[in-house]
């Protein structure tokens, strides 16, 4: 099973998703500090594989011989891996995990606290990408056959470590025979559309078509579209959802179109916490990413941008939002809350 | 007054506008090949300027010692300038113009043909200018003070040879102290946005903030945009309109939140013979314009692609079309009808 996340010889290995598809280059990461630099740059990036890649980091930072207790060193990294990235929540849960798991067995040396980990971020690994599967199946079962999904940003492998999310769905559709097509978005500005997601359907053998973020309005007004499906960052406790910019217009495009707009999504993406959209923290990025494509100048060099990471669809333009224990339904709210009860 | 299109030692000088931001390059055209070439490859955009450009491509082509007839040679330079971009309806409208002022004096040679082509093209490029210029009057006037206005693509002098359209509007808006700012969507695939509008606004001093295309959601439900001002390529006889892909959503998006969506163009858009946008020809452009950005490969090499350059945004959503003659309201037919008569 491909996944671009990988220990091999006591180190984290990484796919750089930021050369891709150009080159296949993995990164090797030996310190925490270097697993936090590869998440922040985005050369491993989607919320689930974000997670997964810092429970590897956390592991690595027992490893040299260092002379704070270990605790104290755990506090460090989860603060140094928690800071990369604000609105990815998995994040933030994998690094409360790992505190609690070492918490819970007080007095063990570096390298027992390192062996631990290391478990826990397989296991984390493991679990994402049973979790993905059974996401894919709940997802697939919605389509019916020789449908037409387009989807926005990367929510396959590259995005999980595992299956996949609404990329795990297009592929059970498609090894379930349903699926006619992929509509792919570019998504500006780091155009995860065209370089990963295309990347990932073009090696599956999935037919897929790549358009530019501006054009979902034309292909659901020409009715090329059957159902979209997408990924998401986090989702509040009422069903609202933050996902990459360019989630929201799809989603109230396809309200009016009348087609059916559902969100993948682990239930550790669902932030009991955050009570609605406006809650949810909203990373901005470096305004260069808008001025540059791939490091190339497209706009005056010293025009300003704004590069909002995410948008927040709410609740109500979701159809459903397909989790590993099934797909939730509107009320959003009490459907959320059961679903994080069982 | 600055204008990417001009007249210099018997040649057509224009702008290159692919080559901007990053070098201003005059190309001097002496052939109508060359003017057609320059059309097609986007050298020059924008539909009136297109129209002014073809216009001097025609006075180009009785130059040369030509053995067919003038009108012969017309037709046939009416016929290669007419199918380089099957949208813009000001194009074919300039190419009926030159032919019905040749026909209107026949058994002129080709010398005289040359020098009335050549004063209809200054003729046309001058009214370019006065038409935008009561546009951006007209529209300026809707403005309230301190508003931020968001447009799309280019429709600055550098898309109609004169003031600008929505361009136009931004500029007087801006010269009547009411602007507080405009956001710039970039126009993916060819960036007119980033790399033509937000060089005119720099160019011209006014504050603005470049964004991705698929962030005109999270500007609208933020509440940081207070009017839409986009252009057209072609306005049917109901009222709908073709624009650069991209403007259909915006206005979807803009109706939601309740901000008013304008548009500016003269009444040479407006095609009567059009009855609703189901009517337009949509132009599709070269998949590798999404396979790349600038040259650059942004995708799998073999990724398929769609192009489409326009989509359609029904009149129902939008407040008011800014003319020369003034801004329409709904109902659309019929204030296009009385328009036109005037």
């Amino acid at each position: 099973v491909f996944s671009p996340i990988r220990w091999t010889d006591g180190a984290l290995e990484l796919l750089d998703q930021t050369r891709l598809p150009a080159e296949e280059v993995w990164l090797r990461c030996e310190t925490p500090e270097q697993v936090a630099d590869a998440i922040k740059r985005l050369a491993v990036r989607g919320a689930p594989a974000i997670g997964v890649a810092a429970a590897y980091g956390l592991a690595l930072a027992m490893r040299a011989g260092r002379s704070e207790p270990p605790e104290e060193r755990l506090d460090q990294v989860c603060e140094l891996l928690g800071d990369t990235r604000p609105t990815a929540v998995n994040l933030h849960r994998t690094l409360e995990r790992a505190r609690r798991s070492v918490a819970e067995r007080p007095g063990l040396d570096h390298a027992a606290v390192a062996e631990l980990l290391l478990d826990l971020a397989r296991e984390l690994h493991r679990e994402e990408d049973d979790v993905d599967r059974a996401i894919a199946a709940y997802g697939a079962a919605l389509l019916d056959s020789g449908e037409r999904v387009l989807t926005h940003c990367n929510t396959g492998p590259l995005a999980t470590g595992g299956y996949g999310t609404a990329g795990g769905v297009i592929q059970a559709a498609w090894a379930a025979g349903k699926l006619r097509e992929v509509w792919v978005t570019e998504t500006r500005p780091l155009l995860q559309g065209s370089r990963l997601t295309a990347w990932e359907l073009e090696r599956a053998g999935i037919p897929f078509r790549l358009v530019t973020d501006a054009s979902v309005g034309t292909l659901l007004a020409r009715g090329l579209v059957d159902r979209v499906v997408v990924g998401a960052d986090r989702i509040a406790a009422n069903g609202d959802v933050a996902n990459k910019i360019g989630t929201y217009p799809t989603a109230v495009l396809a309200r009016r179109h009348g087609v059916p707009f559902y969100v993948a999504a682990p239930r550790s993406t669902i932030d009991p916490g955050t009570p609605s959209g406006e809650d949810v923290p909203i990373e901005e990025r470096d305004p260069a990413e808008v001025r540059t494509v791939l490091g190339v100048p497209v706009a005056p060099a010293a025009a300003p941008a704004s590069n909002w990471a995410f948008d927040v669809t709410p609740h109500e333009l979701v159809s459903g939002i397909v989790t590993e224990v099934g797909v939730l339904a509107p009320p959003y709210d009490e459907a959320i809350a059961r679903a994080l009860e069982r």
